[in-house]
């Protein structure tokens, strides 16, 4: 089956990103969109960086136009950001008849009604997933997932920077200058970080939002954007006594006579798990009138979370485009010929943290028989509490213990063992525990 | 352009939403999906039922054979149950070439992989987003959001009745057995409610969700289940004291040498954005190699949510099987000709709640003039907090005002009269709040 062709323009860090995944996870896409997807042509000013990324296979060139015009690509990737150069190819690669995916979210709310016009009438299609809170395919589940409600109102936190800054604040009690001059030392921050702070590119992504939310034209003149720089340290603090935390927030409402779209630090009881959203993370909340609140929560930035929905894309323009239809959106995911073969493993063979409970005499030796045990099964321990078992009987206590990763065959045998010790009365408590590092 | 006709079988709890919401939306779901969606047929053993929830162009019988064999069909929606009748109409109805949209997690874990096939075989779609985590659009960002990534795990709170209990038992220090009476009072569990608290629920939809990520068949029968039932008090007492929270969490886990599938109560770091899913609502936390960790939060269950799943499949169905190519998913979600000519609403009309901040002097008087001044513009106060503006000067403090909905504009207009008195020193702090009820 022939290879979708992708022409990539711009291998800056989204473009090199998705040269990355691409070629990590090419086995594993081609099951998913039914057929190999292989970047053949590659346009960036610095070729060097774009043959290092690409690799050999790949056509390099430094006129973007070389690759919109190329007769063998079939979806062309703007990653070149910008109104200008990206927006002439973008138009030209429709005018070619070609697909198009972009991360470009400045393009797309400002130009957006144009491009789609264009698209239309060449029967192609513009992808931008990746031009809104990065991995979070929240285009996707507003678009296709929520079909059925009314959209009431979206509201995003939908720029890093800006939440990093905010929660650094909060944190640490520090006034804004300190903290952006910290982010921009750690790079969370440009060096002009305007564009950020100022709520620019938070309104970018909310203007497509409320567009798709509400079946409106892109219209981002007419959002109102204020940012986070005259922020003051002590209304965060007044907030946080109040029961609220300050964020960044994108929300556009679905009002009688209009929509609502605005940007602005605002208020949000602290109680609310979006509120909870920290550091650089994104997250939108959505409020439809038959499913109520949904939340969608990811990284909103970074090379190769913002590459996955590119990715996304150009896998959705797959199977849309060229499979037959029985495969253009698989039952399992992947295409029916191509699931694997591994098996479910039996809880015997799981490796997980554990929780331990144990009701024990309270006298010297016992825990050093059961910590005896545990290291023969090579389970090391991460913590441990004790307490009084119930406050009648001070012989008796209570040892809980958090162990690091193990095998559970290998708990059940230690614990087997720990249970027939003198010491410890009746069976042992077993929780499995996760730590769910992102 | 003919409508989209469709069967539906069953209407109970969550048929009764979907032609509820079908009705309603109707409007807003024909400009996105490019043409009408309606229920001609819909089979229920409570006639009178059926009748009063589709109203009177719907046929109504209770042999739901006659909705699969109905030649006017285009998608069947099955929504009975249960895998006895439930798996022979859905075979049933595949045979006719018609596509089917389910809510039965139970049959799509169990008999999944036999379905597909005979679904592949006819040409056309089993859809089946509303089978796991009710309205949340998960199945759409596993099987199509995420297709970049390799995915490594899955951890997802999937069972609403679990999870008020085990909320219920922590906030409210109760046993086990206490809470379950007053959640089946509460109708939040049944009266057997063996099907949530032991973990089959959570498996069946773990099942799915495990087959779409990994590529691999359904094979429920694998699933390690272990419930809540058994949950002691007092652990999740001690698992609080060291900084986590017990939930009844589906994990699957890809690992060199095959797939971890397991549902058991565990324990989660309470920093964790999942930890502090409560109450009746779902989260699924998805790891993938690229785009990191993403959520998915919202209800899990309840007759509007999931009929906005099956709606969504609905839409999806439609867009795919009958549409020409260039409308299938549109740009903007809605069809280019059905956009709406909503006005973007001048930041002075904008409603919300607002936080204002005021540099006062310290006497009487002073905060009766200010409350004059909001009652006169038509602002209402929701809390007010008054603090020393300093340690160093006692005669001025910081009075900060929670209001309730307000006009923008009102609140422009009397703050300039705030700030004109003498009282008041300099400009008043003003951000906006929103309390994101869901």
């Amino acid at each position: 089956m022939r290879a979708i062709h992708v022409g990539l323009c711009g291998v800056g860090t989204v473009g090199g990103g998705t040269a990355a995944v691409l070629k990590r996870n090419a086995e594993e896409i081609a099951r998913r969109a039914g057929r190999p997807i292989k970047i053949i042509i590659a346009a960036n000013r610095d070729l060097d960086r774009a043959r290092e990324m690409c690799g050999p296979d790949v056509e390099i060139v430094s006129d973007a136009l070389k690759v919109v015009n190329h007769p063998d690509v079939d979806i062309v990737v703007e990653l070149i950001g910008g109104t200008t150069i990206a927006k002439e190819l973008v138009l030209k690669a429709i005018a070619n008849g070609k697909h198009v995916v972009t991360a470009n979210k400045k393009l797309i709310a400002e130009y957006g009604n144009e491009i789609f016009e264009r698209a239309q009438e060449k029967g192609v299609t513009v992808a931008f997933e990746a031009a809104v809170a990065g991995g979070i395919p929240v285009i996707k589940a507003l678009r296709e997932g929520l079909t059925a409600n009314r959209i009431e109102w979206i509201a995003g936190i939908i720029n890093g920077t800006s939440n990093f800054i905010l929660t650094e604040m909060r944190d640490k009690g520090l006034a804004f200058a300190d903290v952006l001059a910290e982010a921009q030392r750690l790079g969370y921050a440009e060096a002009d970080p305007t564009f950020d702070i100022e709520g620019h590119d938070a309104g970018h992504k909310l203007t497509i939002m409320s567009a798709i939310a509400f079946g409106i034209p892109v219209q981002f003149d007419k959002a109102y954007l204020e940012g986070i720089s005259k922020l003051d340290a002590a209304d965060i603090k007044y907030a946080g006594e109040l029961g609220y935390r300050i964020k960044l927030l994108g929300v556009t409402r679905r009002r009688e006579n209009g929509i609502e779209l605005r940007v602005a630090p605002t208020l949000i009881p602290h109680k609310r798990l979006i509120a909870n959203v920290d550091g650089v993370m994104n997250a939108v909340l959505v409020k439809g009138d038959a499913v109520g609140a949904t939340m969608y929560y990811g990284p909103g930035a970074g090379a190769e979370p913002t590459a996955s929905a590119v990715i996304a894309d150009l896998v959705d323009v797959t199977r849309l485009a060229t499979a037959d239809p029985e495969n253009r959106v698989p039952h399992l995911a992947f295409q029916p010929s191509a699931l694997a073969n591994l098996p479910i493993l039996p809880i015997d063979e799981v490796e997980t943290c554990y929780y331990l409970r144990m009701d024990a005499e309270d006298r010297p030796g016992v825990l050093a028989d059961v910590s005896r045990i545990l290291a023969d099964a090579n389970i090391s321990v991460e913590s441990m509490l004790q307490r009084p078992a119930t406050e009648q009987n001070d012989s008796r206590a209570d040892i809980i213990i958090l162990t690091h990763q193990a095998v559970e065959k290998n708990v059940n045998g230690a614990l087997t063992k720990i249970e027939a010790l003198g010491s410890i009365n009746g069976k042992v408590v077993k929780l499995r525990l996760e730590h769910l590092n992102g």
